[in-house]
């Protein structure tokens, strides 16, 4: 700021919004540990050994050469055609009845977070959020200003009496409803599959409260046993209740941006207008190499690699786990996804064992940021995902010595 | 919406900015206007012949089998460092002083205008627009329940005198100003270039009634003579009033999405935030492919192409309309960008002709869209962009036969 000008502070011209702007601490912590000798299980980033790499190569190659008036031009705002019919097909799959008119393509499944905030919520606005959440998806919530009031999980996930008992408190304290987030499967930062029982308990409660559901599912493709059960909440519904949102991020490649929402038609003509505002379409190559690689029916033996990938590493995980921290402390079995959360026997705060623990060689995501109502204090996230085996039983060996002394 | 659900009206969960939205009228237009035997001088897309094909296959594959670990990942969300320093050095050719720190990468400079219109802009807050202006931005502005204040605009540019009085009268009516959208270089939808006086002057008044400027300069490097000094206003101040806002859309490829801005820290910072809640990163094969591009040092000779491609078809354009529209219309010399505006002589409304236009197999924009004020009805937007020297002339004849029957 230089004096010679007459310009009021800065800080003067910020919308109401900025201010609520917040910092993501999780990327925050992923900066941090950035150094390569320390055994990193914070972060979240998929391991770049399950990209198809030589494939992509071709099909970019391929696309640009023999598409370029799609895969270098501007596209129509909901996204390529074919990827959009694709998608809808996925979404088949899933048991979701939706047609390819429904599929608006999204620049990573975290803009479709953000359209659908801007669609619905305005400030003040109750949102109901899952305790831990994704701290993404609440970026996007605490950018409108939304009061995010938290519902407890367990093991199976969200818990319907606590949130009966939260709609409940708020009907009588006359508080509107009118949104409820949440990742059913394999939830970021929990792990946690929710139990299908419990999917059908929350529509039902939805219907009772009217309010909406935003269904988050960038993991349920990543499940590792045929027993988990992940069909997703917008399977059980039709009525434009629930908005499903999903990635290619997890199974196929996080810097294509490519993601989905799912929604009917009186939502779906707003996010579509809320894209065209918010960058006109989402990057035509990376839409273009997705469709040509699901196109050629790769998709499918590419999902079967990823979870492979990450089973065999999430068992790993467990094991260390096991060994060095059994009677310490419990964590989620991870049946699928990047994570497992674990929650200390005592009440210290992971928080202040970060720095110690990186000095030592290890790394790990506390727990509390997660958290909208700031518990959580003594858990922290865990992912399978980047180290290999020999360095996960290191790791687990070195975070116990670190907070237990061995 | 099915009648077994006691679902509310899905109206009734949306935001009041989802209310708010709107549609693009020219996004539409650009549909209406696909069929290939028409001749057309709507739409604004770069002509593909302008794509340096060949060498993005090549650095996509390469980058890809290359750089797999940034180009396929998730990335830090203000942009690859590289291109934040390129990007920096592009603005030093255009006379701004500003480091890579204050360089945000954008999903296309669209997205930077939505970013900027969330940090800047409240509901009701006055923003002073060009008429006409583009769309794209008046999305952006209107998603946010802007109140657009149009300021008149003469051949060289947004008027200095009409922008003060603006000012006054809303300075009488005790509105705060907060900030000025303005496309100096060869605007859309106008094609003006805004004379470097009137720059300072508007400066000037910037900071007498002390509002931030929205500097959008998509067309800067599609200049088409030596005498036309194309300096932005940001050149001029490092206050931190002026954000600008810059894209290589239009001289390398807008598929790739890659666009930017830049503004001093406060400002900067919450950008960043804005971007990390709206896509937590910009596609990252997309910037990989722009930062080798630019690292190899190919960037300077492709603007030169696409300036000698652009200005052939341009003088192609001058021509027919002085042969077929002399005395009927003004129309802007277009020095640059893509694009001329033409006014008729009479005052109809061109709207009313466009059906009739493509079915004789020529079509247009009408201008009024581009005006926030409901003026402009007897103009149009003409591209030179899209179609062929032969066709520009018959074009051009067609068009005055439909609206003066010869």
């Amino acid at each position: 700021m230089k004096g010679r000008d007459r310009l009021s502070e800065l800080e003067s011209f910020l919308s109401a919004d900025a201010r609520a702007f917040r910092k993501s601490a999780i990327r925050a912590f992923g900066r941090i540990t950035s150094d390569p000798r320390v055994i990193s299980f914070a972060g979240g980033l998929p391991n770049p050994a399950t990209f198809p790499i030589g494939r992509l190569a071709e099909l970019a190659s391929k696309v640009i050469m023999e598409k370029s008036l799609v895969a270098l031009q501007y596209g129509v705002t909901p996204g390529l055609p074919r990827l959009r019919e694709t998608v809808a097909q996925i979404c088949a799959q899933r048991k979701i009845r939706c047609s390819a008119s429904e599929v608006l393509l999204t620049t990573g499944s975290q803009q479709a977070l953000d359209l659908v905030a801007r669609t619905l919520v305005d400030p003040g606005d109750v949102v109901l959020v899952e305790l831990p959440s994704y701290i993404g998806g609440l970026s996007s919530l605490y950018a409108r200003r939304a009061e995010l009031v938290g519902v407890l999980q367990d093991d199976g996930g969200l818990i319907p009496d606590e949130l009966a008992r939260t709609c409940q408190r708020l009907k009588r304290e006359q508080r509107r409803i009118k949104v409820l987030y949440t990742i059913p499967n394999f939830q970021n930062p929990s792990g946690r599959l929710m139990i299908q029982q419990r999917r059908r308990e929350i529509l039902e409660l939805s219907r009772q409260f009217d309010f909406l559901i935003i269904e988050d599912d960038p993991y349920g493709e990543l499940v590792f046993s045929d027993d988990s059960d992940t069909t997703p909440i917008r399977a059980m519904d039709d009525s434009g209740r629930v908005i499903y949102l999903g990635s290619f991020s997890k199974i196929l490649s996080p810097g294509l941006r490519c993601g989905f929402v799912v929604a009917t038609e009186t939502i779906f003509a707003r996010l579509e207008l809320a894209k065209e505002a918010a960058d006109l379409c989402s990057g035509m190559l990376d839409q273009s190499i997705v469709d040509e690689f699901c196109a050629a029916g790769e998709l499918p033996a590419q999902v079967v690699r990823v979870r492979d990938f990450y089973r065999a590493r999430r068992d790993v995980l467990m094991e260390s786990l096991h060994q060095h921290f059994a009677g310490r402390a419990d964590w989620t079995p991870a049946q699928g996804g990047l994570f497992t959360f674990l929650t200390l026997g005592d009440a210290r705060d992971t928080r202040e064992w970060v720095a110690r623990s990186v000095e030592k060689g290890v790394a790990y995501i506390p727990g509390a940021p997660f958290f909208v109502d700031g518990s959580g204090a003594n858990t922290m996230r865990l992912t399978f995902a980047k180290e290999p085996d020999e360095r996960i039983r290191e790791g687990i060996a070195l975070l116990a010595a670190v907070l237990f002394g061995s």
